[in-house]
C-alpha cells in the first residue's frame, strides 16, 4: 500500500470540543480525484454540534469544516474538468452512492449513505476529516467550481449555508421576481437567503424574534420589511402575504404564526432543526392548502448553480475572518450567536502547528 | 321582494344534532342560477361536527349536506351550460368571491370567503341550507356535471370525499402509473383514494391502525398491500418505498412513522384534521427533503375532472343508501364508524314531512 498524503489540521479529541493541532493522512489521490489546498473554511453550527457530540455520533478525533474554498494543486489522470490552479469549493458531503433513488434523481444530498466531508465514513470505512486542515482529496464529481471574482473568504460559507437556502428556493419556485419571500431568522443561513431573495428580484421580509436586527436587515442587507414574530399585531397585518418562507431557526418556535403569513398554497421550507418537534395543527395547512417541506444542504448541481448565481450577482456571506489559533474562541462566540454572520478560518494564512501564524 | 322558493328539508335545531322536518325558503333563482331537484345526498363527518356544534360555528337551524347529486329542473336566462333534465352535482361550497388570490388561480376551495353549501353565509347575509332537502338553487359556475352512466347514489360522496382525495393526488403528481401511493385510513375518503390510485395505475398500500380491514382492502377494493401502522416491523420493512401518502385520519396519530414510509422528496398530504396538533420533528422532513401539505375539498375544475375520471373508470363510493327517516340513526352509526363506507340519503325517495316514505 502506498503511504497516505500527509495532512495537518485542527481536531477535537473529545466532547469538550476543544480543537488543537492534529497530524493525519489523507488517502492517496486516485485517478478521478482532485487534490485541493484549503484556503478558507467556514464554521457552521453543525461543526459545533458534531465536535461536542450533541448528536451522539462523534468519531473522534474530528477535524471539522465543510464550507471549504481552496485551490487545486493536482488532479488524477481521469480528471479533465479541473486543473491545477483552479479555485474550487467543497461542501457538506464529498461522495454519495450514485445508485440510490436520490442519487439517480440528481439529489445526492438526500442519499442515505452520503459520505459527509467531516465526521463521515468513506467507502473504505475510514473516518473523513474536514476543511480545518491544509489539504483535501475529493472525487472530481463532488468538487464545485468557484466563479472568478468572488471574494473567497465570503464565498466559503456559501458551500453549506448558501446552498441550504438556495436549493429549496429554486426547488419550490420561491425564486421568482415580484414574489414575496419571508426569511425566518437572521443568522448564517438567513442573511444569505435575504441576499439571494433580493438578487432574484423578490420582495423580502425578515421575520425575527426581536427588533434587534431590524436596522441591519433593512439597511445593509436590503430587506424590504422586518417583522417581529412576538408582535401579534405586526404578524396579523402581514397574514396571507407571502409566497414562500425559509425558516432557518434551530431554536424551538411556533410555526402556526409563520404558516399564517403564507398565501393560500404558499410554501414553507424548514432548514433549521429545533430539537423538539414542531407543533403542526392540521387546520393550519388544510384551510389554505399550505405546504411545508424540509430541506438539507443541496445537490452538487444546485451547489454549482448557486455559486454561479452568487458570482453573477456578487453575493457572498458576511464573514469575520479569523486565524486557526482563534478557532476555539470563535466557537465559543458562535454558541452565543456573537458573529455577523459567519466565522471563516483563513486556513492557508494560519500557522497550523499551533501558535500565531 | 319576490317570495322565495319553498323548500322542505331536515334540520338540526340545537347541539343535540337531532334532525327533523323543516320548511324554509330558497332564494328566488337569478338569471345565472340553476335550480336542482335533489336526488341523493351523502352524510359526511363534517355534517356531524357542524350539527353538534363541535366547532362552535353552528347557525341553527341547520340543514346539512354537501355531497349532492340531483337533476336540473330549470335554469336562468343567462345559463347555457346546463338545461332541465341534466344530472348534476354540488359539493362543499356553492359560491366564492371570484376575485381573491385563490379564486384568481382557480382554487376557489381556498377562497377565504367561500360560501359553504350548508351552515354558510351567502352574499346577501342569509344562512345556507344544504342537500338534506328537496331543492337547491346554485350559481351555474359552481354546478358540476355528472357523467352519464355513473350510479347516482354512489356518485354523491364523490362531490366531497372524492374530490378531497383526488385534488391533492393530481395537484402533487401522486397520480402517475407505477408510482406507489399510501392511503392512511380506510373510511369514506380512504376507500375512494384506493380506487382512484388503482385507476391511475398506481401501486396502492393501505395503512390502517389494525388488521381489521385487511381483507376488504386487498379484496374488494383491490389494494396491493396492507400495513398495520402499530406494527413497527411491517412499517420498517416498507420504509422509503412510497412516492406519496394521503392521510385521511382525523383521530390523533403519529405522523413520523408515515413520513418514514416516503421516498426522499416524497409528498404526504393531510386531509383529515385531528383536533390535537400533529407532532413534526424537523429531522423527519429535513433528512430526506420530505414534503407535507394540507388540502381541503377541491376546486370546481378539480371536482369536474374528478367526476369525469370517475365516470370513465366507473368509480363510485361504496354506500349504504337510507331514507331520510333513518338519518338520525345513520348519524349515530357514523359516529361509531359503523358504515362501509358512506351513508347516502335517497332524498327524492324519502317522505320529507316525516315518517316512512
Amino acid at each position: 500500500m502506498a503511504e497516505g498524503l500527509p495532512a495537518l489540521g485542527w481536531a477535537a479529541r473529545d466532547a469538550s470540543g476543544h480543537l488543537s493541532p492534529y497530524s493525519f493522512s489523507r488517502s492517496v489521490p486516485k485517478d478521478d480525484d482532485v487534490t485541493i489546498k484549503v484556503l478558507f473554511c467556514g464554521i457552521c453550527h453543525t461543526d459545533l454540534h458534531i465536535i461536542k457530540n450533541d448528536w451522539g455520533n462523534a468519531l473522534y478525533p474530528i477535524v471539522p469544516g465543510h464550507e471549504i474554498v481552496g485551490v487545486v494543486t493536482s488532479v488524477g489522470s481521469g480528471v479533465s474538468s479541473f486543473k491545477a490552479g483552479d479555485t474550487v469549493g467543497v461542501g457538506y458531503f464529498l461522495h454519495s452512492c450514485r445508485t440510490c433513488y436520490s442519487c439517480s434523481k440528481g439529489y445526492e444530498n438526500f442519499c442515505p449513505t452520503l459520505t459527509l466531508t467531516s465526521n463521515g465514513v468513506d467507502g473504505g470505512g475510514a473516518t473523513t476529516q474536514g476543511g480545518f486542515s491544509d489539504v483535501l482529496v475529493v472525487n472530481k464529481d463532488y468538487v464545485i467550481r468557484v466563479p472568478d471574482g468572488l471574494p473567497l473568504a465570503g464565498a466559503a460559507p456559501l458551500l453549506c449555508a448558501g446552498v441550504t437556502v438556495y436549493s429549496p428556493m429554486v426547488e419550490y419556485g420561491i425564486n421568482v421576481p415580484g414574489k414575496h419571500l419571508g426569511v425566518v431568522g437572521l443568522g448564517g443561513l438567513g442573511h444569505v437567503a435575504v441576499k439571494f431573495g433580493k438578487a432574484f428580484g423578490m420582495t423580502v421580509t425578515v421575520i425575527s424574534s426581536s427588533d434587534r436586527k431590524r436596522d441591519e436587515a433593512l439597511g445593509r442587507l436590503g430587506a424590504d420589511a422586518f417583522l417581529v414574530s412576538s408582535d401579534p399585531e405586526q404578524m396579523k397585518a402581514a397574514a396571507g402575504t407571502m409566497d414562500g418562507i425559509i425558516d432557518t431557526v434551530s431554536a424551538g418556535h411556533a410555526i402556526v404564526p409563520l404558516l399564517d403569513l403564507l398565501k393560500p398554497m404558499g410554501q414553507m421550507v424548514v432548514v433549521g432543526a429545533p430539537s423538539k418537534p414542531l407543533e403542526l395543527p392540521a387546520f393550519a395547512i388544510i384551510g389554505g392548502g399550505k405546504r411545508l417541506a424540509g430541506s438539507g444542504t443541496g445537490s452538487v448541481a444546485h451547489c454549482q448553480a448557486m455559486l454561479d448565481f452568487a458570482g453573477k450577482h456578487g453575493i457572498t456571506a458576511d464573514v469575520e475572518v479569523v486565524k486557526m489559533d482563534y478557532v476555539n474562541t470563535a466557537i465559543e462566540r458562535l454558541e452565543k450567536n456573537d458573529v455577523r454572520y459567519r466565522f471563516v478560518i483563513d486556513v492557508a494564512g494560519s500557522h497550523l502547528q499551533g501558535g500565531a501564524a
